[in-house]
C-alpha cells in the first residue's frame, strides 16, 4: 500500500447519487450495506488513503435520513473494513471515510430522478427515443426540470460548497454522472479556487441528440458541466461529441486537437478514461463456493451432452438490444437447424424501471419474442432460450465462467462492464460477441467477434462464428482480452485521471498507485 | 443573360434521380412535363448556358423508356422554353438540353428506391427511427441493398462514365442526393480526370446515426462519396458530421479548420451551400390569377370577422413533426380560451409514401389528433383546424400570402423551402415560426419566432407570441427575411459552388452569374 497522502495534498469531495454505504433498520438494529459497483470500489480505495475526503450522496433510505439528522446533517465517519459500520471511538480516526447523505424533498427528488434523470436524460443520451412520437416536452416536464432536477441540484451543490468551504475553499471536487450536470457551475461560482472534474458514465450524443431539449433545458446542463476543469467520458467519441455541443449549441470556440473548449478566461478539457472492473475482487468472487456450486449445476444441466451455451446478462433496458439478440438467435437456429436442441441461450435479465411505460413495453416484447422462439424450436424437452428475469450475481458469474459465447449487443452503452467481467472470469475461453456501440469495444473489440447491433443477419452469422471457433483461437482471444482488462484495471482508471488533473492544474492533487 | 461559355470550359454531367422532364402519353400523343423543384430550375439555367451538358436521370414513366429506346439509350435533346419539347430540326441546337434517362430493372429499382433510399436512408438521415424497435436489418434488407441500391448505382454510374468518356474523359460531374452515394467512387476510378461534386439535400447525421448500418452497408456509401472533390450540404453542421463520419467510421485524417478529409493522395472538401427558391418565378406565380382568386376566397372565408390564420404546408412525413404542431396549437387554445373561434390552423398536408407503414401510421395519428382538437374546440360552427390532405400549389401560395403565422416545426430538415417561399410571397407580413432544426434556420432564424420542436409548451408560447406581434415588428422581420432569401437566391447557390470548384481544382469549370 502507498503511504498516506502528505497534508499538503488537496482534500477531496466526491459527489455521486448512490453513496458508498446505505443504512437500514433490520430487527430493530441499524445496519450498514456497502454500495455496489466499480465506482464505489475505486473511490473508497482513494478516500481511504486520504487525510481529508468526504463523499456527498443522496440519503436513499429513511434510516439514512435518521443518521444524518442525528448528526445535524454533517458528514458521518464510516469504516468500510472488514464490515462497513459507523465509526466509533474505538476506530482509528484515519480509517473513517466521511459520508454526507443529503436529504431531499420527496416530490422534488421524484421529478429529479424519475422524470428527468430517468428516463429523459437516460433515453436522450442513449438515443432511445422514437423521435416522431416521443418525448413531448410539456409544462409538466418543464416543472419537473426546473422544480425537480435543477432544484435538487442546487441542494447537492450547496452541500458540496459547504464541504469545500469547511476545507478553506480549496479542494478537488469529483462529480459523477447525469444526475448532477449543473453542480459544477454553482461550485465554480461559489468556490473559485476548487479543481472540478465531472465524470459522465453514459454515452454523450452529438448536438442533434441534445436538441431534443429546448435551450432553457439543455443550456443549464452544458453550462453547468463547463464549470469543470475536466469533463470526462469513457470514450474519445463521447468527449468529441461534448466539444461539438459546446461549439454548435453554445457557439464556444473549441480545439479538436487539444480536445478543449474555451469558456471566457477558462479552458475546459474533454477527456476519456475507460472505467474497468476490480479484477482481484472479481477473481475472489468467482472462486467462491457459491459460484462453484452454480458452475457444477450448469455443467450437469445446461452443458450436458456437449451442449453449447450462449449467455447474456443485462438489465431489461431497450438500449441493451435484447429483442434483436433473440431475433439473431432465432435466425441462427433457422439457418442452422443442426443446432436446434444443441445450443441454449441463457439470458439473465434483471427487470428495470418497470414504472416507466417504455420499459414495461420492452419487457413484454422480450417475453413475446422468447415465447415464440421457444415454441418454434422446442426439441425433445429442450427449449432454446432459458430466460431468467432476476438478478443473481453468483449464477451470472458461473455463467460467465462456463459459457461458450457471451453476447453484448447494446445499441448504445457508456462502457459495459459485463464484457470485462466475462473475459476475466471465463474458464472455458468463452468467446466475447461484442457490439461496436459499447464503450468497451475500444479496448476489447479487437479480440471479440463484432456485433453490428441493428443487423439481425450479421449477428446470427457472428454467433455462428463464435460457436464454431476453434479452441486455439478462443484461447488466444480470451487471454488477450483478459490481459487488457487486467492492465486497464479500476485503479488505473482513477490514477490516470488524478495524474492528468495534476498536470493540468499544477496543484497538489492526491495521487494513487495504479 | 451571360454569354455562352467558351469551348475551353469543362463539359458538365448532372445526375439526379428525377430529371428535368418526364414524358407521358395523353390521348395518344407524347407530352412532356417539366420536373418540379428548385434543383431543376437552377440546373436547367446552368445547362442552358453551356455548350456541352447532359443530364442523367431515371426513366420514370413507360413513355420515358420508349423515348430512350427510340434513341438507342443515348441522350435526347430537349428544349425547355417556352414549353418543354423534344428538340427537332427547327430548334436551335444550342437551345437543347441533353437528357439521358436510364431504364432500370423494376425489382432492382423498387429495392433501390422503395426499400433503401426511402425509407431506410431517409429515416436514418432524419433520425426518425425508434431504435429500440427499428430498423431490423435482415437478409431481405441486405439483398435490397446489394442487389438493389448498389446494383442500380452501378447502372447509373456506367451511364455517367459513358457520358464522360464521350467527352474525352474530362468533365465536371455534379451528383445529387441520397440515391447516388456510391456513384462518385465508380466514376473516379473509371475517369480519373473528372471533377466530381455531390450535393446531399437531406440532413447528414453524425457517426452514431450511421452506425444503424453495419460496415458493409455504410462503408460503400461513405467511400463512394469520398470519390468526390467536394461533398456539399445545406449547413455547416451537416458538413462537419460528414467529416466526423470519415474520422470515426473510416479512421481517416480530417481537418476541422479547413473542413477536409484526406483519402490517400486526395483531399476531399466538405462544403455547405444553402439552397434557395427561384424568387422571380415565385413572384410570377404568386401574382397569377389563380392565386388571386384563392386569396380572395380566403379573405372572404378564413379571414372574415378579423380571424387569424396559422398555416403549414408539408408532406405527411414524420420528420415534419405535424402531430406536435397540432398539440402545440391545442395547448394554445387551452391556455388562451379567448382565441377559440378566432384563429384557424390551415394545414395543407400532402399524403406521402403511404405504402410505408410508418407513414400510414403517422397520417392516422394526424387524423386522430385533428379530430380530437376539432371536437374539443368547435365553436359556433367554426372548427379550429382546417385539414386539407392534398397538394394544391396555388392554394398554398394564397395561404402563404395571407396568413398571420407560417409554422415550420420540423424535427430534422435539410433546408425547408416552405419557409423561404412563405416569407417571399407574404402580403400581410406573416410571421415565420421556424424550427431550429431546419437548414433554413441558419439564414432565417434571426427573423423568425424560433420553435423547439420537441417542446409542446414552447411552441404554444411561440404561436401566441407570433399571433400577437405588433405590425411594425412583423413588417421588419418579414422584410428582413425576404431580403435574405432574395440575396441568397437559387442562382447564387449554384454560382458559389462553381466558383469554389474552380478555386479548388484550378480547372476551367463553367461559371454562372449569380
Amino acid at each position: 500500500m502507498a503511504e498516506r497522502s502528505a497534508p499538503a495534498e488537496l482534500p477531496v469531495v466526491v459527489l455521486s447519487h448512490r453513496g458508498p454505504v446505505s443504512f437500514t433498520r433490520q430487527s430493530g438494529r441499524r445496519t450498514v450495506q456497502r454500495g455496489g459497483g466499480g465506482l464505489v470500489t475505486a473511490l473508497v480505495g482513494l478516500a481511504g488513503r486520504l487525510t481529508d475526503a468526504v463523499w456527498v450522496c443522496a440519503a436513499s433510505t429513511s434510516e439514512d435520513v435518521k443518521v444524518m439528522r442525528e448528526n445535524d446533517d454533517t458528514a458521518v465517519g464510516v469504516v468500510m473494513q472488514p464490515q462497513p459500520h459507523l465509526a466509533t471511538e474505538s476506530d482509528d480516526d484515519e480509517q473513517a471515510l466521511q459520508v454526507r447523505m443529503v436529504e431531499l424533498d420527496t416530490q422534488a427528488h421524484d421529478d429529479f430522478y424519475g422524470v428527468i434523470s430517468n428516463p429523459l436524460l437516460w433515453f436522450l443520451q442513449h438515443g432511445m427515443y422514437g423521435l416522431s412520437a416521443a418525448p413531448n416536452i410539456d409544462s409538466a416536464t418543464r416543472s419537473a426540470f426546473f422544480d425537480g432536477y435543477l432544484a435538487v441540484n442546487e441542494v447537492f451543490a450547496a452541500a458540496v460548497v459547504e464541504e469545500v468551504r469547511a476545507r478553506g475553499g480549496k479542494a478537488l471536487v469529483m462529480l459523477h454522472d447525469y444526475h448532477f450536470y449543473p453542480v459544477a457551475g454553482v461550485v465554480r461560482r461559489e468556490c473559485p479556487d476548487v479543481v472540478l472534474s465531472h465524470f459522465v458514465h453514459i454515452p454523450w450524443p452529438g448536438p442533434d441528440g441534445w436538441r431534443v431539449l429546448p435551450p432553457d433545458l439543455r443550456e443549464p446542463l452544458l453550462r453547468g458541466l463547463l464549470g469543470n476543469d475536466v469533463v470526462a467520458f469513457h470514450t474519445e467519441a463521447f468527449a468529441r461529441n461534448f466539444l461539438l455541443c459546446a461549439q454548435e449549441l453554445l457557439q464556444l470556440p473549441v480545439d479538436y486537437e487539444r480536445m478543449t473548449v474555451q469558456v471566457g478566461e477558462r479552458t475546459v478539457a474533454a477527456r476519456y478514461y475507460p472505467i474497468s472492473v476490480d479484477v482481484d475482487a472479481l477473481a475472489d468472487m468467482a472462486a467462491s463456493e457459491d459460484v462453484e456450486r452454480n458452475v457444477r449445476r450448469m455443467e450437469e444441466n445446461l452443458l450436458a451432452e456437449g451442449r453449447k451455451l450462449i449467455v447474456r446478462v443485462d438489465r431489461t433496458d431497450p438500449s441493451k438490444n435484447i429483442v434483436r439478440g433473440f431475433l439473431a438467435f432465432e435466425t441462427l437456429l433457422e439457418q442452422h437447424p443442426e443446432l436446434v436442441g444443441d445450443v441454449t441461450f441463457l439470458a439473465f435479465l434483471q427487470p428495470s424501471r418497470q414504472d416507466v411505460q417504455e420499459y414495461a413495453d420492452y419487457l413484454a416484447r422480450i417475453g413475446a419474442t422468447v415465447a415464440r422462439i421457444n415454441a418454434r424450436f422446442a426439441h425433445e424437452g429442450h427449449e432454446p432460450v432459458d430466460l431468467r428475469l432476476q438478478e443473481d450475481l453468483s449464477t451470472a458469474m458461473a455463467a460467465y465462467a462456463v459459457c461458450d459465447v457471451l453476447m453484448v449487443n447494446s445499441l448504445a452503452d457508456g462502457m459495459n462492464l459485463v464484457a470485462k467481467e466475462a473475459v476475466t472470469v471465463s474458464r472455458r475461453d468463452g468467446v466475447l460477441a461484442l457490439s461496436e456501440s459499447t464503450g468497451a469495444f475500444e479496448e476489447l473489440g479487437h479480440f471479440a467477434v463484432t456485433l453490428y447491433p441493428f443487423d439481425i443477419q450479421q449477428q446470427a452469422d457472428a454467433l455462428w462464428r463464435a460457436l464454431t471457433m476453434g479452441p486455439a483461437e478462443r484461447r488466444d482471444r480470451r487471454s488477450a482480452a483478459a490481459a487488457v482488462v487486467a492492465e486497464n484495471h479500476i485503479g488505473k482508471w482513477l490514477a490516470t485521471q488524478l495524474a492528468d488533473l495534476t498536470e493540468l492544474t499544477g496543484l497538489p492533487i492526491p495521487s494513487v498507485e495504479e
